[in-house]
């Protein structure tokens, strides 16, 4: 058996359906690509949700970046490679390349997730676990080139779209998906945007959770040209009174 | 090299953010492998749009009926096996089955393809392609068992939710892609609904192509307990008039 490294990679190819109408690997298969990487290198490295369930701790992602400088077209093949980049009380960062089969890569990603306690939704001190916890397996030198920590202030008032949530916005905890989020944002754009002038960098900040049947509002702000800032709003449920709530926001650069 | 087979087999792993509240692989995810595996075996068997592109021909589904009697779970093993049935005239059937680690069977699919001049828009007599075309691959023996052939008819004249072709629903030729309506349709239903019926058998027919901004209206309408009759009817363009237009239907049939 393979020695266990810091970073694990996993290899793919563009599969037909999984592109975008301009023939590259659309944003939300590379995002659930990027996060299933996540998920899979912590199981195999003892701090995943395999482990954390029974505990009754999970993983919450709170800040992803990805900047690409070009995407794999379909039928090509990529691979994602991803390690823990440090440590920080109650967060963590890991980082991913998304690489070219010779290994020059195609553009990077950076999130930071807490490990909440299931049952208070508080956050864990990570530098307080037990036995050290997973810090053997920080990698601070592997390099991760984004473009990052963008201030998001969206002052529109006018929603761009409002949507529901339904049954495929909803992932196994029942809260709608990361990467559903992504998804709607880009839907805000047209279909020309894409043509010419692709999204080459994505910063999204996680800030709630919204659940099936919930409405969504997405505003939307130009901050300079191509580059337009996405905030999704939660409005206030049957039962409740008050203004809507923050859920996510995202800078979005085309090139 | 491994002499090929009539048939071509896929393997794949359910990775996470591929599945759907319930932890099962998602519908609109089978999909995708489905019509993925269906271009691969194609292409290496010599008949697939890598060969047909530059003779200005192209695939188009007509029909698909996926019988699944259970969904792998996440972080499961399954493989797609893909075969064409036959050739009759403009048409050919294509079989898939999905398949557990021990080859027995999760499932079936059914599919049904014609070949189409992109110029001329009209199918190609599949009988009269040259060299016998790839009638030699043809497997007529190998199980595919699907519930199938049912007469969709949507009388419902009040849509249940009328929606906007976005840029995450086109597909590379510029079309709403095939799987996507599938995810709308699923959208039809309530979170409880796949709690503890989860979604058995689905038909679907494709009519007709929507594009980038078109208005799609979906109705649905109850059959018998637990089946579903759903079609999508593209609204009239800005510079048209007249009737809606039948894009496709399709059978739900719930546990």
């Amino acid at each position: 058996m393979k020695q266990l490294g810091k970073s694990s990679k996993f290899e793919y190819t563009v599969e037909p359906f999984t592109e975008d109408f301009t023939g590259v690997l659309a944003w939300q298969e590379l995002g659930k690509r990027i996060l299933a990487a996540a998920g899979m290198h912590a199981d195999s490295h003892g701090f995943g949700m395999k482990q954390l369930m029974p505990q009754n701790m999970a993983w919450v992602l709170s800040r992803m970046t990805i900047s690409m400088n070009e995407m794999p077209k379909v039928n090509e093949k990529y691979a994602v490679d991803t390690w823990i980049r440090n440590i920080y009380r109650t967060f963590t960062d890991r980082c991913f390349a998304i690489l070219r089969p010779d290994n020059t890569a195609y553009g990077y990603a950076y999130t930071t997730w807490a490990l909440i306690n299931m049952e208070t939704r508080m956050p864990v001190n990570l530098e307080n676990l037990p036995d050290g916890g997973f810090a053997k397996w920080i990698d601070d030198e592997k390099i991760c080139q984004v473009s990052d920590n963008s201030r998001i202030r969206v002052k529109e008032s006018e929603p761009s779209r409002v949507i529901t949530a339904y049954y495929s916005d909803i992932d196994i905890n029942c809260h709608v998906n990361s990467i559903r989020y992504i998804e709607h944002m880009l839907d805000l754009f047209p279909q020309e945007q894409y043509t010419g002038h692709p999204l080459a960098n994505l910063e999204i900040a996680y800030h709630g959770e919204a659940l099936y049947g919930d409405s969504l509002a997405l505003y939307k702000q130009c901050v300079s040209p191509g580059v337009w800032d996405v905030e999704v709003r939660m409005q206030p449920r049957e039962d409740e009174t008050g203004r809507e709530k923050k859920i996510c926001s995202c800078r979005m650069t085309f090139k």
